[in-house]
């Protein structure tokens, strides 16, 4: 099993700032430089990078991803009723790569590494991986 | 030319399960540590990880996709008459990147790796590089 | 620091291809095989691989997205007046990897790099490593 952190989620839409602990796992792994690769192994939550200085923009996000794709849609087939969660995955993504430099993750100014819980409240890994 | 795998496909819009396939080229390389990257080199195509186990979730991404971006707008400008499946590329992305440990692709329990074609039915190409 | 390559951009949503900037630092690099890694350190722009023959293609994705993702929506909390800016750049992606083969970047027939300006017109950075 890859080296993994976890996640513990309140709500059932919600961007949790996983930078830190993303952060510490390269740190305790001692790799100075290369790249640092975040991958959920979960098809209901995903991983993107924004903004972390103003919680409003992660609000906008979710405002705007559950606009478009609603939690409850005819069209929907899957009985698990949380076909929405597993669209918006997909629309994130479930990896994000980022450069290692002198130990520390290379991020732009306001950048943050988001996990992107679309069905929760649940508890959730997410594997690091570094090179 | 990098290592690569083909794949076929019936509709339109479809999104076919090649994690056998890309386990398989893994294999064939055998790495038995590392990472395997999987590349869609076409623009009108593009590769998502979700669930594998109910077929109404595939169902419900493109029932989704489809209706975020319709095939025919009157704004498209684009005369091939394929801007939806250009911009449902871009939505997916050209890539995926998973784990591999043990020789074996490190996915979530749900997960598969998903070719999705927007464009078909066509004879494509998947590119598989492994490290 | 990172290698960069710097883009200006002249709109305010506005796709940039930039493969022939990324291709220049590939063979300054001298990497002959491996893979090029492209990330935005930005969080309103983003990066897409998509068909750069026809910049209509470009021009419908960016209309689509606006659909999508109106820069004015009543739900929007953060106060700097670009939330769809944000919105879009998760929506594209970060970062995108190509294969390096005989020191060229290994794209598809139609491929382009493009960078995405969500927030212009603005100068922009793109961090770009190899392996």
């Amino acid at each position: 099993m890859p080296q993994s952190i976890s996640v513990k989620t309140s709500s059932r839409v919600e961007m949790v700032d996983i930078t830190a602990s993303v952060q510490k796992e390269v740190s305790r792994l001692g790799v100075t430089e290369g790249f640092c690769f975040v991958y959920v192994p979960h098809t209901t939550a995903g991983v993107t990078i924004n903004e972390g200085a103003d919680p409003a923009v992660c609000h906008d996000i979710i405002s705007r991803l559950n606009e478009l794709v609603p939690a409850n849609e005819a069209a929907y087939r899957h009985i698990e009723g949380n076909s929405d969660s597993h669209i918006k995955a997909s629309m994130m993504g479930s990896s994000v790569t980022v450069i290692i430099e002198k130990a520390q993750l290379v991020l732009g100014t306001w950048q943050k590494i988001f996990f992107c819980e679309f069905d929760g409240p649940r508890s959730r890994r997410v594997n690091i991986k570094v090179w």
